[in-house]
């Protein structure tokens, strides 16, 4: 069997039309899987993904259950023993999104606009996880094969921090089993410098509640006698940083591993100014531990922040109620070799020893995942290298993600195996944002480039 | 003409079920002030009680437009100019309230249980404002006539500060014109301890918003450099109070009037005990400026409390993000001779004295209200302590109220005459809180104690 991935490009862009339309089939599906009013949207944009696997003529294409949302699969085995198999990981997964929160179009009808499609989940990860879909469909229609065999993950639940991943993996080995996983979940500053992603943070992910009285008292009747939950939480959370803006937990930083110049001087060629960053986020100024550059904070340094917050009354008026509780979401951002549980215990430690008197505090574990830290030397991560000079016309840099994709370390640890994250996401996608949006030249680059990585799997020495 | 107050009494009681149902009618109507998506509500239970009022055959009676919610008003003037003229004010507008709250039954369907009537309103303000119009009603229909002229003035929105209210009375200075005013929006501790309230806080209500990056921010790619406005807004809100629980204002207490060992002493004979608030709030412990006792912190000092705060995602699960905004709702319950607004500058100017540099901190007023000291040796204040003893069967305690009813400040300072607090609530009716509720035993004895003032206010010497 001979392989041409030039008519595999060719038919991926004669074809490009009819790609973005299924596209926007997938992103018209709220697959939120956070909040429970979405479960239905989750299961049918599960079902939408393995019936059109299976139309491509994948084998096993299946909706597998999870204790929560479900795992789609497929395979294409066709390559034989002799050839590596690839497996490909993807989220079909969104975050939350409501006209509310700044959207300028329905976030669940996909529209076109200067080039760019606007709608949740169109870079993170739909649009990303679809590149390889159509990549394995440019190489079944045009050879008849593709160059390596290719098994087909995809999850429901990456946005809520995988918690039955994990499970699903170590019920399913057998099946999984290949030789390097390939993740497109990650993104470049500009379209003219791709990035492989070899380290990733991991995550602490908690709530802090504080409760005073049994309801919301009238706050003439009872003001100036009770400790107010707000006030209470609002003390705990001002004592999270010191003021150089290094995190007051103690024991926090005891396990991260130092940067070592050299580290240093690869991060160093991919720099974020702070123009760039005022242009991109609209802050108005930087901020954060100034030992470290704007780039290492954001993706090789530990983080905690608040997601969220509420208590009492943020209705329109004026309400003088003392609000019964209080509460907020914390996450941290993990580096190697911090471990998320012992982290939430330090989190925890901590807040309880500033909790003050005459309120009840609980501090609560939503989710963890586990830092990443892949060797680029790999000659899985060199193909890639390739493939985007080949594929998408720049070679790519290796650098650190700030954020978190947990299946990583876990795929890394529990089998045995390379996970290379080729992105294909601009950093100003506006992904967990309103008008979250992906630029169509990018998702027909990003195919043609993952066709050009299964020749480069291919042709690895074995 | 004679006056008979034993027949109005015995009438009032002899129809003590229609009040009930009728104020169930009332009851039923969601005036909530506060929230926009019940005008309707709003203007229909001002149309109920004007109906209300001109079928009892008042003269005048109307619901009477302001730049805000109307204003219901009514006058029966057959007692003739040589008797005093009453001026009765109430509120028909009510607290938000949902079942999400805590409430155990809808919150706007009237339930009776062990005596008492659970609805949003029932004791704030409708069921005491209800009192006075039964009271009226129970007196024209035997002997034929009051014992003085009445007039009713019912406003709907007491519960968001008023402020449209001034504006009102100034415009209709000879239409309101009375020798006294009388309100029944107040309460007692225990129903063996009528309180006539003498004096009320007043309030500073204020919104802070923190804001950072133009959009919300996925905390991977952004945590690390990024000054978090919830964080910020949490620092703000912990340097509100000293160590000592005094409120850090500069300036806050410059104009507060020392209380006099007399007027301790006075307060000390209606204490609150550390176990009766824990018993009333539930809260794990007291607090606040322990050079004062409970009673005095909750009525004769001021106080700032956060009556709500937001910011970011408070749904379900997790939600990695960095919030564009946060915000907190403050309020300041005053003392003379506290001015409002130069309270709200002293906070506004301290806030922005502390606020952290990288986020933009906006302080916007809400409302305002003074606060009211009457004295309790008048004439009109003597004839309401007789008229407990006679109607409620217990002579009255004069008290201070921590609560704030802006109006009382501007009736007396604007008309010139006293404005005497009958209130016929208990301090744990749960007012602006779930399962608000009114016994209806009180309900009873008020209204025959609001009969006989008219009495006790005709024999004054005039």
């Amino acid at each position: 069997m001979t392989y041409d991935s030039d008519a595999a490009r060719a038919f991926s862009r004669a074809n490009g039309d009819r790609f973005l339309q299924e596209l926007f089939e997938m992103l018209r599906i709220p697959s939120v899987s956070a909040d429970p009013a979405f479960a239905g949207d989750v299961q049918q944009m599960a079902d939408w993904l393995a019936e059109h696997l299976a139309a491509l003529g994948l084998d096993k294409a299946a909706v597998m259950p999870t204790a929560g949302h479900p795992v789609v699969y497929g395979e294409w085995m066709g390559a034989g023993p002799d050839k590596p198999t690839v497996l490909v990981y993807g989220h079909y997964d969104v975050m939350p999104a409501v006209m509310e929160d700044g959207w300028d179009t329905p976030p669940f009808e996909p529209v076109v606009k200067d080039g760019k499609v606007y709608a949740r989940g169109v870079t993170d990860d739909k649009g990303q996880l679809f590149i390889q879909v159509k990549a394995l469909e440019s190489w079944l229609s045009t050879a008849g094969a593709a160059p390596v065999n290719v098994k087909l993950l995809l999850e429901g639940e990456e946005e809520v921090s995988s918690p039955n991943l994990v499970p699903f993996i170590v019920d399913h080995m057998d099946l999984l089993r290949a030789d390097v996983c390939v993740i497109s979940d990650s993104s470049m500053r500009v379209i003219e410098e791709p990035a492989v992603t070899h380290s990733l943070r991991g995550m602490t992910y908690l709530e802090v509640w504080v409760k005073g009285p049994k309801e919301d008292l009238h706050s003439g009747f009872w003001g100036g006698a009770t400790y107010n939950p707000a006030l209470a939480l609002a003390e705990i959370l001002s004592k999270l940083y010191n003021p150089d803006n290094t995190i007051a937990v103690p024991g926090f930083y005891d396990d991260v591993v130092p940067l070592s110049d050299a580290e240093r001087e690869m991060i160093a060629r991919n720099p974020l100014t702070a123009e760039q960053f005022r242009e991109a986020t609209g802050v108005p100024g930087l901020w954060g531990d100034e030992r470290y550059t704007i780039r290492e904070r954001v993706s090789a340094r530990p983080t905690l922040d608040i997601n969220g917050l509420w208590g009492g009354y943020a209705g329109p008026g004026p309400k003088t109620i003392i609000p019964a509780k209080a509460g907020a979401k914390l996450s941290s951002r993990l580096v190697g070799n911090q471990d998320p549980h012992k982290i939430f215990r330090l989190i925890k430690d901590y807040i309880e020893s500033i909790a003050p008197p005459s309120v009840v505090v609980e501090v609560k574990l939503l989710t963890t995942g586990k830092p990443a830290l892949i060797p680029f030397d790999l000659p899985e991560m060199q193909a890639a290298a390739r493939a985007y000079e080949r594929g998408w016309g720049y070679a790519p840099l290796f650098t650190r993600g700030g954020g978190s994709i947990p299946v990583v370390a876990e795929l890394t640890d529990r089998m045995g195996i390379p996970v290379v994250m080729m992105g294909y996401g601009l950093d100003t996608d506006g992904l967990h944002s309103p008008n979250e949006h992906y630029s169509i030249e990018m998702f027909e680059r990003g195919i043609e480039t993952a066709i050009v990585y299964l020749e480069e799997l291919a042709a690895l020495p074995r």
